[in-house]
């Protein structure tokens, strides 16, 4: 399996057409997977923004204020109320914004990013990654699949790594249950999230900063013959970590 | 940057040489990253187990019993015993334990495999994967990072994914703070696990059945020029998950 990243792509602004502008830096090959980072998907989609435009409520407010009698710094509550018009739940409000997308992501300030992004103060996920990897996938001479990516943390382990937010023409998932070990023994827990893995590879090659290289390619990578599934969120009902976030409360615990 | 699963490795057990066994089947050079299935480190390291060998105590039978009144199966004591002596905390008991190692790792059951374990009934996880991966890394002939792999569940998202336990040769992570991005903004939130990152690049190419390789080599990864902390673990001050599941009681929020 060969990971690159894309050389020489250009800023991408709205409207900016994505698979052709890679198709000139690279040859794409059927069966490559090609690694899009989110924000030049957003780029293109107008999804900058700028704080200027969000009117916060009552509720933003009232946020800000909890997150600055922690923090000591002011957290602008124009930025929490695009987090909350970006958002269809708030899993926490301190000590940092956990939210829940639409379309099922749970991601930090609904992974709105405020460095990337150009003259505008924000820069919001795409409304709908999966369908903004299907057409770009559909935009492709060749016949690749596509994947959109994120970067999130996580409980229990510090940093972060690269994540999958949307994906075409690749499962999100490869099941290996019911296959037998080396031992003779039947695998106990083995649904494997492909996607998140391609993800992850992609982004160690192509860096965030000044030179940062916003797209990968991943080369004969081999799924094999397995079961599939296309479910990347979990259900709330089988996620303990949810539950007991939502039932949590920061002030309470921490004495404030 | 180039990932492949070293062809033709024979079962390891108790005593074996991991490092001349994998250079007998593959040339490792410099600069390679060596990922390698926590599970054949266990198993060079004597931590199979039986069950037999457990004295549930009256906790591992309180346990027992609450997982089996959830779940409906039995869940063996002497099972939850492992674990237990495995463990530093549990983190949780039910509706599954997710526990605290005495290296840093919070993992469902400690880790303790089930499957791929011989003809004992249990593989522990190694005692310090980063011990084992230095050691593993002095025997080899060439001068290559090794890196000890399990795979892990996460919240929010469904299925398993390439993780890090132990590791020697290169940095946990890769800090991109202070860089500029291209807009000239300067990035807000980016260290990055590129441990985590390479061990999920290699679970892409491992598989876990029947014809799993347990070991992958990651060949021209660039770590450039980035300040770097060998920081896997989150303190538990830094970890609102891991304080709001020990609040957290299963029975209370399910009625049961």
């Amino acid at each position: 399996m060969h990971v690159f990243a894309v050389p020489d792509l250009p800023e991408f602004t709205n409207g900016d057409a994505i698979a052709a502008t890679i198709e000139d830096s690279s040859d794409i090959r059927d069966d490559d997977v090609v690694c899009i980072a989110s924000t030049i998907v957003s780029k293109v989609e107008g999804r900058a923004a700028d704080l200027s435009s969000f009117d916060p409520s009552t509720r933003a407010d009232r946020i800000s204020q909890r997150l600055t009698s922690i923090h000591g710094d002011v957290v602008d509550p124009r930025f929490i109320q695009a987090i909350i018009e970006d958002s269809t739940e708030l899993i926490t409000e301190v000590p940092f914004i956990l939210s829940l997308t639409e379309f099922g992501h749970i991601g930090v300030n609904a992974g709105i990013d405020r460095s990337n992004t150009g003259s505008n103060d924000l820069l919001l996920l795409p409304k709908d990654p999966s369908r903004s990897a299907a057409q770009i996938r559909e935009a492709f001479s060749a016949d690749p699949a596509v994947i959109v990516t994120d970067t999130s943390g996580r409980p229990f382990r510090t940093a972060q790594r690269g994540v999958a937010i949307g994906w075409a023409g690749i499962p999100a998932t490869r099941d290996w249950r019911g296959e037998i070990d080396r031992d003779g023994h039947e695998l106990e827990v083995t649904v494997e999230s492909v996607i998140d893995e391609l993800s992850a590879a992609a982004n160690l090659v192509t860096g965030e900063g000044n030179d940062g290289f916003p797209v990968a390619v991943i080369r004969d990578f081999e799924f094999g013959e397995h079961d599939s599934t296309d479910t990347l969120y979990r259900a709330e009902s089988n996620d303990i970590v949810r539950s007991a976030l939502k039932e949590w409360n920061y002030e309470e615990e921490n004495g404030e």
